[in-house]
């Protein structure tokens, strides 16, 4: 028997390169010649950053510029700055990512935090912390919602991050299992991961061509706990896959990605819905969300831990008590498949239906490219500081689409399209 | 015998944790409270950055922001990026330091750089490059030469940099090595390092008010190969150690520092000079330069090798002909002692006397609250998009300030002050 066991390095895997190029040929969909790339990063995933920085040299950037981020200096924050530090965000550096943007420079986001960072830390300043940067970083947000340039987030196995999906593995065994599951769910370990993807997005476009077609009014959610009536804004349509900029590239804004999506009526949506998996935010993991909405607003919210992070982040402001986005991921999508618990968005909402608070998306619209502000928010579009997603879809859960004459066409039983 | 060698271990040396707080409480002088710290290092320096992060906070900031940089994603840009990316900067970066610095943040840099990094790439890119970044770092340059805000450079030894100094050593041995100088040339190694800090500014603070006293004309510097008159602005002071900057805070620029120095008249220096040292500039060693300057302006140039790098240099606008500082550092000083030649201005320029190409100091003048930039240029100050400090002393070049009345006064034999 062999005992030798080689360490899993993260470096060395010939997938890491294959990342980059979906990265920056799919999640992108390339660049204009001499466009810029704005990333951002934790240290943790520099070998992901040198080989997306070198693919995107190759597709004609004139510069890479990544922003890193390091844990170790975001707690020295929380261990040792003045308790005034919290309320304030540096304005000139999200003001600096708006004005990329505006100049034409692309974004990436390498995602991989680790889930529990700061669930140490005194949840008032980590909520008063999260609203001063939200704010901050509006402008160059709207920018992203609004699809002025291309966009895409790709993930890192960091180890914290796989030690809180495998709590019980040695670290580099749990690292190892974390890219097994990444690579897969990116579609990376296919023969041709580019290829995989033109056939992915073709099925995406077909589903989401369907949804904005039947032009329903408003989506039933039924499941335990959940009795939910969203309705959906005037004119909305469906996304989901590749989404085209303004810029004119087309790219994928997430890989992976199993959603379609769109904008619901900010005003219209009632009942009670029950989350079916917990909420990772800012640090903290929020379970068993409960919540009860009356004309759009949540009016009732518990959940059995981390109920005051939500509390806190309902208040933000009065967006962010209503819906900004409402999407429909198939049990079957192999994120579920995989039976993992990720505690990040990227993933989690790829296993399950989900809805998210805050600003919604200006894209969504069938008219969107001559829609003004106030037509949007005419027409149910939701404003925010805010936007964040939450699992409400399962096996369980039954989904129905309600035309404006009231009859019921059912979209999905079971958590599987009908 | 025991066969035992530790490997040198940067991040476990409790000098680092001295060196952070000379950085923040000697080197900024501290932070006002609430006042935003930006810094600027290479991810290698992670462990130094963290120390220096929790002390900035603990001295009271609200927010550190830290840019790393990466060799390799630098490189990348080298051998990828389409040959029109290098008239390109990332200007809305450089506007966002700017924009902190107006804001009231302080600055510190780490600095630590592959002397060797752009060596093997095309010397028009390195200077096209250069050039379009210090164009676009102007206006965040002008606030820190003009004091507008606490600034500081502190030293870590990066392993290329250490292998440029200590070629004949193996990497962990040269690192050792480089950091036992560092960290005595910084003062570090003393029982109280911020008492050393205080004696060290006292003599300097002696030496310039002496010498701002004399009001010369011009020093002359007589050596091999040097016969140089350095006109002196009009109503130039000599600063060095400490300095006290517009937002009220006393700290030391560099760390560490041994120089004295002042504005030059940008129309009235005479001569030849030939460097003392090796200049490295943006990657590239510049040896044995040779300069003849009339009526302030270099009208020759020549250099064993680099000369290429030195005539772009020189032609990046019509200041970088001309002077911007003359500095004067005893043959005796620490550095210069240690006898090592560390490829980096921070520490040879304090080793030896000598003057920059480029920019003057705005604050170098004994009326320089109340100066207007007109007065500022008339009084004889440089403007260039550069400044390049280079080595001109040597125990074998002697110092003479000469008066308005023609009488001549000797300040340094031999290298050594008088």
């Amino acid at each position: 028997m062999d005992q030798h066991q080689p360490e899993h390095s993260t470096a060395a895997d010939p997938r890491l390169d294959k990342l980059a190029e979906v990265a920056v040929r799919v999640g992108l969909g390339g660049l204009h010649p001499g466009q810029e790339l704005v990333m951002t990063a934790s240290i943790e995933a520099l070998p992901l950053v040198r080989r997306i920085t070198a693919e995107a040299y190759k597709a004609g950037a004139s510069q890479v510029t990544t922003f890193f981020s390091d844990d170790e200096s975001t707690l020295a924050r929380y261990r040792h700055a003045p308790d005034s530090a919290f309320d304030h965000a540096p304005a000139w550096m999200f003001e600096a990512l708006a004005a990329a943007f505006r100049g034409g420079a692309a974004r990436l986001a390498i995602v991989g935090e680790d889930p529990n960072l700061l669930a140490e830390q005194d949840p008032d300043k980590v909520s008063r912390s999260n609203r001063a940067r939200s704010k901050a970083y509006r402008p160059a947000l709207e920018l992203i919602t609004a699809s002025a340039i291309n966009w895409t987030l790709v993930p890192f196995a960091s180890a914290a991050w796989a030690r809180a999906v495998f709590p019980e593995l040695p670290s580099s065994a749990a690292v190892a299992k974390l890219w097994d599951a990444l690579y897969s769910s990116a579609r990376i370990d296919r023969p041709d991961p580019q290829a995989a993807w033109a056939e992915h997005n073709a099925t995406l476009l077909a589903r989401r061509a369907m949804l904005t077609e039947r032009r329903f009014r408003s989506l039933r959610f039924t499941g335990p706990g959940t009795g939910l009536t969203v309705g959906l804004a005037d004119g909305h349509a469906w996304m989901g896959g590749i989404s085209k900029a303004r810029n004119g590239i087309t790219g994928n804004p997430n890989i992976p990605t199993e959603e379609v999506f769109t904008t619901p009526h900010a005003l219209m949506t009632e009942g009670t819905v029950a989350a079916t998996k917990p909420l990772a935010h800012g640090g903290t993991l929020i379970r068993d969300i409960r919540v009860r909405f009356e004309k759009g607003s949540i009016v009732e919210a518990h959940a059995s831990s981390g109920e005051a992070v939500l509390q806190k982040l309902i208040g933000t402001d009065e967006g962010a008590r209503r819906l900004g986005e409402v999407a429909l991921v198939p049990h079957s999508s192999p994120i579920s498949q995989s039976g993992l618990l990720f505690f990040n968005t990227l993933f989690d909402e790829n296993a399950a239906s989900h809805i998210a608070l805050g600003q919604a998306y200006k894209k969504c619209f069938t008219d969107a490219e001559s829609m003004s502000d106030a037509e949007f928010a005419e027409r149910g579009g939701n404003s925010s500081l805010i936007h964040v997603d939450w699992m409400i879809g399962a096996a369980a859960v039954d989904v129905d689409g309600i035309a404006f004459d009231g009859s019921v066409t059912p979209v999905m039983r079971q958590g599987e399209w009908v």
